[in-house]
């Protein structure tokens, strides 16, 4: 897995939202080995650190050939984005291609069970 | 009625989102023995167990032939798939094609009546 | 006035909601004589009884050739309607096309005064 | 039937397009007697003669309740509008609101069979 | 000003909201002496009078060649059609198309300072 | 298979296009067993004979538990729906929704190979 | 009538198309004395001379107070832009906005009659 | 940096919304130094000053040639914005073009941290 | 490369059009090692085979890790489907995802240069 | 200005489209010294060579600071692209935002005049 980079937040003195639309995530399904294609839309507020947005391309990136759930991969990025830069909020949702005329999403965030 | 396959949820450790819409829905009218034609939206948070996305197409198919009405279809998918998942929170909205000039949306979903 | 058919509610073991979208509503204005058209929107969670959605489609048909104003229109449908099913909440928005270069909505529901 | 009102070409010197779109057009079903609804596009080029667009509303108001098929009232609105105004050339499209899950159009002109 | 006309409310005994949107209000730009263009959404729960429509299509009409900004005349609209009408409560929205490639929307509202 | 009923063209002086369009087509895939979902987009001119629209609803509604592919479908399609009415000139469009990713259209006419 | 200011082709040497879109047109029905409104769409080959854009807007809102029918408009302003810049081909076209619930489109275009 | 104009609030004896959206905005980016591309939305509740609209696009105007990331710039703006008008209420959006597959949104406020 | 099946083309008697719409094609940039994203349109007339749409999708899916610039894939797509089902006619048209602000399109069919 | 880089055309033994669009393009206007913002649409066949797309990129890039009008810089763009690649064919059409409520489309193409 590639290092998701981070730099300083430069107005961590405010909560205030960051949002990533990638309408370019594929990986692959483990029971059938075909691709799968999502959009992933990441929103954050961030504490000390944002994320760098070209190490984000590169960690999507490293999907691609790997076989993986809508659900698991939904909150495996949560998981992962989380420890990379230790946001206030952060929010993951999936959106997943039709398959068998069936499309999906999935979100997941940060926070206590309702 | 095939059954509807689950598998464990791969996150039961937080409270997330999952949404599977499926334009491809057709069932009878009982009065007129005509087909009906629906989309219908499938959301829960999942407990232990999340529904397998082909056992749910194959489920919906089942309806093909069946003479039902819109409300009594709409509030029978929640309760036979609450049955199959045990959901922390289901709801399922069916949003009807026009039938003499008209549109119909029903949506039901767990819970004490307001 | 053609009578608005009930039919039993198939789950009124719980609140669930039934929307009904009918984009060919017309009736005359009283002062020019000339035909109004709206689109008809009807939401209710209904208690005892649903309405059939036939009996709708003539109730709606029966303003054809009778004149009343908009905001007259949408609440005596909302009163009549009540009437026939005497649901738990119910709401009815009139969406009325462009006269003298204005569109208007028309929105009632019940309940108390706020 | 109320007449169609013409008035001088004020440009009689070319050939030039004038389109009239009413998404209000309303008639009856002979077969089951219920409403129909259209959405009239009136194209023409005008030769001594435009057609006056108040008396245009109030002849298409006339067909409100009078029983004719789809394809019966095109050629029909067709035949008249020629009559009324002698155009150059004139086509009349009718686009049918759905009925039984099957919308429809129908488009006529002026000019010999191809 | 012409007088903005009203009528008694028909269904005074619940809250329901009216909305009237007119795409066609235009005034001039005091600075510039250029036309300026808008839609001005109102939108009212009414009391004991609702207002006519033909008189408010002439009171904006009214506008046409004065010259105001774009946080005046929405709040002046707000203002004048509050005395007129004496509405339970009113919202005045207008949408200003593109100036210096910038777009503007102005709200106000009847109720005390949040 | 049921009857395709046609009437006596109204206007058979002219030339004249009619489109029916369904977006409630259904049959079953013959390698798969699963349903197949489009739309059907149906134009022709007519020559003697019209087709009646109910009867036309039975007869696409007859496919419903039929095995067929694409090109075959569309293709049986334009050579009953000739057959039955004997158009001057006809088009088939099968809009196909997705499978495996990958959407489809086939479009059969009438007339030579070009 | 302010001047429309033209400038000189900067590129001659070939036919090329320029489109200017104003959706900010405005004058006044001569009958009945209220605002008309519509989008013009002015396309044109320019010859020795381009239009001027401000101008262009000057002399669009002459019309504001002036009362004149959709068509005479449309073919006046053709006649008169023509006279200002003697183009190649010119073609303008108005797109009214709906009155009486009928929209109408007037184009009118340089050249022979067909 | 260019002064950002204000002018006195015509109507402060009320809580009201001002909404500017630009979609001109251009800055550079740092790293790359290729231009960047975004909309700006402007929100706020004016208190004494509103901020005038030419002064704005020119304010806007001045980050064209300048080096500065998309969390960095809707915080600048933020700050600037308050600092000239200082309004009982403000958000800045930043709604940034494709970069990498990727595109961006970052909306800030003010207000104490949540 | 995985083999394109065919099967009969069941209606060879006449010209008809096929379409396939795959909007989840992906290569390698061989510049830059990054993925590309298209949509990729196939068009075509068959003669005696049409092209078994499962291997298609798996055709497509081969070059999932292949660095192709778009102009040589777009080409190579049409050669190889040409190749393997020998149509009247075809066209193959690939749309490409932004990439540094700019979207391609690279559109190329059979037939005689002109 | 930057040199537009070229690559040998990997097909030149058939006609086929290749279509480019920058909706980030800006230069500055002559007269009021204010920017401008376009859409860029590039089309053409290629002959010996294509563009190079990031070369394409820094070639619009240098018009940013640049006073020059809608109809020149288009026209510009064509010779100066037509010079760098020397195609079978190319078209250049530039889509302006709105300026003083009008909005302006600029096309210009290879050949010889009509």
């Amino acid at each position: 897995m590639p290092e998701i980079e981070v730099f300083p937040n430069p107005a961590a003195q405010r909560d205030y939202l960051i949002k990533h639309v990638c309408p370019e995530f594929t990986s692959v399904c483990p029971k059938t080995g075909q691709p799968d294609f999502a959009t992933i839309e990441l929103e954050y507020i961030p504490d000390e650190s944002c994320i760098e947005l070209k190490s984000l391309k590169l960690y999507y990136y490293s999907f691609r050939n790997e076989g993986i759930y809508y659900e698991a991969v939904t909150n495996r990025l949560l998981d992962e984005l989380v420890e990379a830069c230790k946001p206030r909020w952060m929010r993951v949702t999936g959106i997943f291609n039709v398959r068998g005329g069936i499309s999906s999403v999935v979100a997941a965030e940060t926070g206590p069970r309702s």
